[in-house]
């Protein structure tokens, strides 16, 4: 397992068909899971470690962000990753960054419409970590379903030959989303996060049954969130999963989406897919036991 | 010499070092001269042929492009290009692009001025080309300069492993410089535009005479200019080479640029470089004989 710096660095070590997991380091099981599906596909597996400034719209959020590069290189070799690249802040941005990559409309409603730009600073790095590693595919959590769309479209968009992959929210066992954000959570907080996705499972059980509007959907979600009111909800939206446009009626693929502010400094999301083309749906994969994030002072396999 | 009309063959197709010549077509010795240069540094050199509707914002100009791609192909090959990639307009924009590239500040004055949203049909354009066909030196005109300056920009600050290479105007014996929109002057028109190249010379003797005050190249010019009523100037302007940012006093490398109109409806520009700091003027390189834009039938070396 190397740890490289550059992206010159990178793009000579990579051999064979490359994949590519960009993430913002402190990793936990959602970022592994995608380790290990690339890990099972791609002949070089390469970790992208980098918290963009570019994406954060609040000062705070990026200074508080968690960061242990020594144990995600542990956790990422642990899980078949060949390369951590860990680029520094001047690899990645050499220069005062005029150049930005803008996806409009996908990335125009929900979190758009609350981090200003956010946007724009995510398509950007991800351009630049797929034009300057190459990889053939490359790995994302469906926790961040805007996102999975903006970048699937930026992608293809860009003429880029990359071929992105989402896989499904991985959760705590009582329900959770993981996200590299809760650790900052205090165990009361924790407690009240809880109603995020107890009020995603009611919308998806109630979509089981056949509800198809989203003002019911979301209205299911909103009934649970407000039994919390430490818990202060941004956005519930039904949106289109491949364009993000929110819509009234699910009649395809689609997601369930929720932005909220827990206590007073964290932001979190969540989702669930729902189809209903298929009638299926998918609220992500649950840990059997407590999360490495939470867990003991070994976070090896 | 092969023709492929899609990203997927490029690739499979390349091999070595790769050169990239993007093009509108209707080539003329200025891609010619690009050609030769690809053609001896690349193993593989590709030109693309491709009008981008991205980057007009006039209907009528990008209606009244010229194209001929069998003669395109036939002096590519010549001139020893291994591939003329045109892809079709579904194979560029398979939708509705979403996705686009801005360069702030190097795309905003002059061209950028003029000419809405130009810069950035041609950043996401290039973008496309090179995430696409993944070059390794791509070779473009110095008589877009400002262009020149903003694909520099886009590619390194995207990551992009592409070395971008500007090369001398290509001009007419009589100084003109070539474009393939020189083919839509009339002859009166053609001669009107002549003070164009004038201009500039006059400008950049003055520049060799040890005038470095914009404002006095910019005046020298106009002068010119002047003396030709059917000749209506867009702007003249001293910007700096790397950033395009307009400046008052040339101290480093820089060009003198200008936008005009011709008759009624022929929009030209030209320019020169000025480099104080070595006290050198590149006017671009003249043609012994006629260009082949007015030569005869058989355009093959």
């Amino acid at each position: 397992m190397k740890v490289l710096h550059t992206f010159r660095d990178v793009r000579e070590f990579a051999q064979g068909s490359v994949g590519l997991v960009p993430t913002m380091g402190y990793l936990h099981e959602g970022h592994l899971a995608l380790i290990d599906e690339a890990a099972e596909r791609c002949e070089t597996v390469i970790v992208s470690v980098f918290v963009n400034p570019l994406q954060f719209d609040d000062a705070t959020d990026l200074d508080t962000y968690p960061d242990d590069l020594e144990r995600d290189v542990e956790l990422a070799s642990c899980h078949g990753a060949d390369v951590v690249f860990a680029p520094s802040l001047t690899e990645m941005y050499p220069t005062r960054q005029r150049t930005t990559v803008t996806v409009a409309e996908v990335a125009d409603a929900m979190e758009g419409e609350h981090r200003r730009d956010h946007f724009v600073g995510v398509a950007t790095v991800v351009t630049k970590l797929f034009s300057g590693v190459r990889p053939d595919v490359a790995y994302f959590g469906r926790k961040d379903a805007q996102q999975l769309a903006v970048v699937t479209t930026m992608a293809a968009e860009l003429s880029m030959p990359v071929h992105v992959v989402g896989l499904p929210t991985v959760r705590e066992s009582d329900g959770l989303a993981l996200s590299s954000r809760n650790t900052r959570l205090t165990p009361s907080e924790r407690h009240d996060a809880l109603t995020l996705s107890q009020g995603l499972f009611a919308a998806a059980r109630l979509f089981g049954e056949g509800e198809r509007r989203s003002a019911a959907l979301e209205a299911a979600v909103r009934d649970v969130v407000i039994g919390s009111p430490g818990v202060q909800l941004e956005y519930v939206t039904v949106a289109d999963a491949s364009t993000a446009a929110p819509i009234v009626t699910v009649t395809g693929p689609a997601f369930l989406a929720l932005a909220a502010r827990v206590g007073s400094s964290v932001r979190l999301i969540d989702n669930v897919f729902i189809d209903a083309s298929t009638g299926t749906v998918d609220t992500g994969v649950k840990l059997d036991g407590p999360s490495i994030l939470y867990g003991g002072d070994d976070p090896c396999c």
